[in-house]
């Protein structure tokens, strides 16, 4: 019916990354992230990704009074970050995010690395659904 | 390649919706939508959806300092909810959550409602990406 084979993520990713450094507050991170109306902040060192942090979990955590003001941000990321290439077709993109999510969510969101290894992206749950929304009939 | 009009919103949808009621602060709607790690929330009255909140809009007016203490779901939520009837294929949903959406953003989720529009569960992005991974090769 239509191939989305075809489609690669550097096609729909998004490009200006938001990002968190290790040293940064959750709270702060947490601000961040509800100013700028996303859902995830990779944490970033040397333009390698080292972790990532979500809205969902931070303020899962911050609701259950599990920090404190001065609890850092490379104290709760998620470290094992799942990545995806830049030249993936979605499909893998798809995959991946249901794969590497747990039993009731999906990754909605998944830095994007170039062939070093840096951060050059991020795509979304969104995102696919936009891209395939604009390719079935 | 594959055929994802076969697969319709009943059978991917979340059947126990969290919701909210117009009289209920934002606050304690923002609150309870971290607490279930839940992304937006049907505002319903009689079992129809009058309205939603999402996790989005709400934390982003409250970091922009947007509301008071007494601000109620009702005086903020969208009226105009872009609802899916049971029946419909999840290739409706993802029209609908593209179409709908802004220039920068899809809609994330989607309440669903029975042929008398009586609220019976949500669709989101991620329960479609979690249907397509299963059926992709």
């Amino acid at each position: 019916m239509f191939n989305i084979k075809n489609i690669k993520v550097k096609d729909i990713m998004t490009r200006n990354v938001i990002t968190a450094k290790k040293d940064e507050s959750v709270i702060e991170a947490f601000e961040k992230m509800l100013k700028y109306k996303i859902s995830s902040l990779p944490v970033v060192e040397n333009n390698k990704v080292i972790g990532i942090v979500t809205t969902t979990d931070i303020g899962y955590n911050l609701i259950k009074d599990k920090y404190t003001l001065t609890t850092t941000v490379g104290e709760v990321m998620t470290k094992n970050v799942v990545t995806i290439n830049e030249d993936a077709s979605i499909l893998e993109a798809i995959k991946k995010m249901d794969e590497y999510g747990d039993k009731d969510e999906i990754i909605n969101q998944l830095p994007v690395v170039d062939k070093d290894n840096n951060l050059v992206g991020i795509i979304s749950d969104g995102d696919i659904i936009r891209a395939l929304s604009k390719i079935i009939r």
